[in-house]
Order: structure tokens, then sequence, then C-alpha cells
């Protein structure tokens, strides 16, 4: 199934929706995130003419980033392969929707950054999972972008506030369930700026799989429905670059994964 | 003033309470949380009797915390006083209520260790603040106690995993309001383990005042009426002893600012 939150020229409200031989179809609840809180079985309604995917889970409760995944980013920052997942958190504000522009304030250091990644979509709550739980409770994958302001991420030993800036994660545009999509197996995650392409990755060569992680974070703190995982990044982020590249006004960023979909956000310096 | 989230032997539900005369007199919403959302004057109702402080806000959007804040933690842990205040982020299942046992899994490394903190409570909505207007939006202060367990923090680069265990982070009892407690002034924060005091740190000694925090964090993503920021804590934490000693099944944390009051916690590994 390819589920989403859509909007239709007719109606400001959103609605959850699912896509049938290419229309999309109402689901019972306002976006995904109350769809998967309610647990119940997305029965299609009507079709819905001209809707359009917009933020898929508008305020998830939690949203848990691993960084250091990939075997070839591990290696572009100069670090070994890790015993255990390096996670930090975010908040629902950093969410942006597909084509959304992302805007940052003209600051002298911002250093902007592209980081391509596939989105584990929690769809159970989970405490203290096994494995087995964790991927029963895979609700689905989408595609997201950690857009990282790394003259701040870099101001300390912590992440945090090179990660957190409002309105700046794209993520979307749908997602993708378990039973068409296996990113265990194999997916790619590409990222291209103004056209050309940046970052390529595969997640089977992730040192931390989805329900590895899902897994590994219920140890300490409860997962719930409409929680988001991200996955971390493959190599090809801007600041590995000879010299290191940033993001500047007007430059597009595509963000996809073949067989969810693609992101298009426009960079806006205000 | 003295507010609070309390809950009465008469009644299962939570109400916001003031407290006048050292009595309990209701506010006209369920939590401090609501109170503070609703932006409401509050406006004292009948007397509470028995009324017993919990968790004074449920569900905080955001618990921002701050790590190497004080002079002497700086120094017991090695660095160099900091040019910008080192942030992370827990989500609102980390906190805890006065008076609640501190409940850990059996694991072989826990290294759980005590950081008593002040914490602050915003009051009004801050995008890209002032220092005066971030001043301006500080609703009180509260006690917390981020309780760590340093062998997960340590595991990666990134303390998250270490810091956001479910229901560990102590905060209450009460929120005293700014016209009766001046951190930047001074107060003193303390810790005692099993009745030894471990940590006596003076705010006044702070590299980051509150209000310095909140205009610096509000750079980069909104804070909202009932939000929390946990300002770090001064020097006197176990792993920062010789040898590095840490909590253990029973140890009784106590948590105390004078003027704001007293957290007591007792430590269960089950």
């Amino acid at each position: 199934m390819r589920i989403a939150t859509v909007t239709t020229p007719s109606d400001s409200a959103t609605c959850a929706a699912i896509e049938i031989d290419g229309r999309w179809h109402a689901l019972p609840a306002a976006d995904l995130s109350e769809l998967l809180a309610s647990g119940a079985e997305p029965a299609p309604g009507p079709e819905l003419p001209d809707a359009r995917p917009v933020l898929p889970l508008p305020r998830p409760g939690k949203v848990i980033c691993c960084g250091l995944n990939y075997g070839d980013h591990i290696a572009e920052t100069g670090r070994e392969t890790p015993a255990y997942p390096t996670l930090f958190a975010k908040y629902a504000d950093t969410l942006l929707a597909p084509g959304a522009d992302i805007v940052l304030p003209a600051l002298d250091d911002l250093e902007l950054d592209w980081e391509a990644e596939l989105a584990v979509v929690v769809g159970a709550e989970l405490r203290r999972a096994t494995r087995a739980q964790a991927e029963d409770a895979i609700a689905g994958y989408t595609i997201a972008n950690d857009i990282s302001v790394r003259a701040w991420q870099r101001r300390t030993l912590q992440w945090f506030q090179g990660k957190a800036w409002d309105a700046t994660t794209p993520l979307g545009p749908v997602v993708v369930t378990p039973d068409e999509i296996d990113p265990t197996a194999g997916v790619e995650v590409i990222c291209r700026v103004n056209g050309v392409e940046r970052q390529r990755g595969n997640t089977k060569t992730l040192v931390f799989d989805s329900a590895a992680l899902l897994a590994y974070i219920s140890t300490f703190t409860v997962l719930r429905p409409g929680d988001v995982v991200l996955t971390g990044t493959p190599g090809g982020v801007g600041m590995g670059m000879e010299p290191p590249t940033y993001l500047r006004d007007g430059d597009v960023v595509e963000t996809e994964i073949p067989g969810i979909g693609l992101l298009v956000n426009t960079v806006r310096i205000a």
C-alpha cells in the first residue's frame, strides 16, 4: 500500500488517503498520525480528485535520528564502524512538507548541508521490543532529508542545534508499507542538488537496519504509532566534498528513494 | 507565586493550583501546561485540602537540556569554558513526578548518575527572541534531576541514548515565578544521595543563564508555553568521583533548590 496525508483543491483540511491504481482514495482520518494511532484497517472511501500529498505525519511525538549508519558515510567522516547506533532527537517542528521551501535566516555561518535518508514510520507501541516485534511494528517507509546547519552542528559536541532548525527536514511524500518495499534487502537513497547527483547509497549497507534501530531505541524509550526514525545518510554530503560545498539560496534539493517517491525542496535564505 | 499541578485524595484528576499562605487553591486548568498555554491570569479558586504536587508539566512539547554550563562541572569533565551552549533534547516521556521511583531494568551496564539542575519553564511563544524578550517569557523555575545512564551516554558521540530513558528525570515539585526568585543573581542547586551531599552549585556561576539559553534556542526552534529548559548541572556528579560512584537499587536521590523546594526519588532496579 501507498498511503499519505493529502489536501485537495476543494478542501483546506487534510485527509489520510490510499493510492489505488494511481488515484487517491480517502481514509477515515485527518492524517496518517491519526490513522496509525487509531489502529484501524484502512478501508478506502471515495476518490479524492487532484489530491496532493502534504506532510504525512504532522506531529510525531518522536523523530529520532541515527547518524553514521552507512559504511561509506562513516568512512568520509573518518570514523570506524560503530558497535552501537549514534542517536539524536528532533522535534516535530523540524519537519517540512514535500515541495515546501527550506527557509533559513541569512546568518553569517550556516553551512547548510544535505542528508538524504530512509525514514521508518512506527505503527504500534514498542517497549523493550525484540527485533521480531520491532519488525512487526513497522507501519511503512518514507523519505527524509536531514538538512543540517553544519556550522551550528560543530559549535559543540552535541549535534542537536545543527539538526533541529524549524521546518528544515523534508518528509514524505508518501508512506509505503513493508509488503511493497524491503529496505533490509536494499533500496537506493539518492540526493541531487540542482540536478547533480551528490548521494547514492543502498540501505542494504546500513550497519543498523530499521528493525534493529526500533528495537534498540525501545530499550530506553517507548515508540508509538506515528513516531519516525531516520536511518542515517549515505556518503556524499557537502561537508565531505573537496572543498566543502554547502547549499545556497535558490538551490533545489531532490531526495529520492525509488519505490517510494521524490521530495523536491528549494532553499530560501530569507 | 508558587504554582503546581496537584492531586487531592478526593479526586483522581489533576488540577493546576496556586499556593497561598501555605495552602493550595485551585486554578482553572487541569495542569500547568494547560494553564500556561491558555495565557490566562491565574485567578485562585477554592482551597484544595490535602493537595499534593505531581508532575507540574505532564507533556511539554520540548525538554531541551544544556550540558557543561557550570564552571566547576566543566572543570571536572576536563573541558574549557564554552563559547556556545551544548544542547541536547529529551522527550516528555523522560519526565518523572516528585516522589516517584526512578525505575530502570537490571542491565549489566547502566552506571546511573545524578545531575541536579535548575529548570526554566517557558511562558510565552519565542521565535528568534532577544535576551529581553526571552527574560519576559520565563513563566518560572522548577527543579530537575537529569538522571543519566552513563554507560549508554558514552556508547556513542551523542548523549541522547544515555539521557532519554523513560521516567528517569524527576521534575517539580512546584514552579516559582520570577518575581520570587532570581537564578541569575544566584540560587543554590543541591543533590544528596542517601543523605550525603554530592552536589552544591550556585546558578550565578552559570556560563549561560536562563534568558541566554531561551534566546539562543529560539534562534533555531520555537519555544512554546510549557516547554522546559534544563540549565545544566554543577560539579559533583558520580562519574567525577574517585572511583566513579553510581546509583544502586534503593538509593534515595534528593534534589533541592532552596526557594523552590525538594524532590525525593528512590532508585529501583527492577
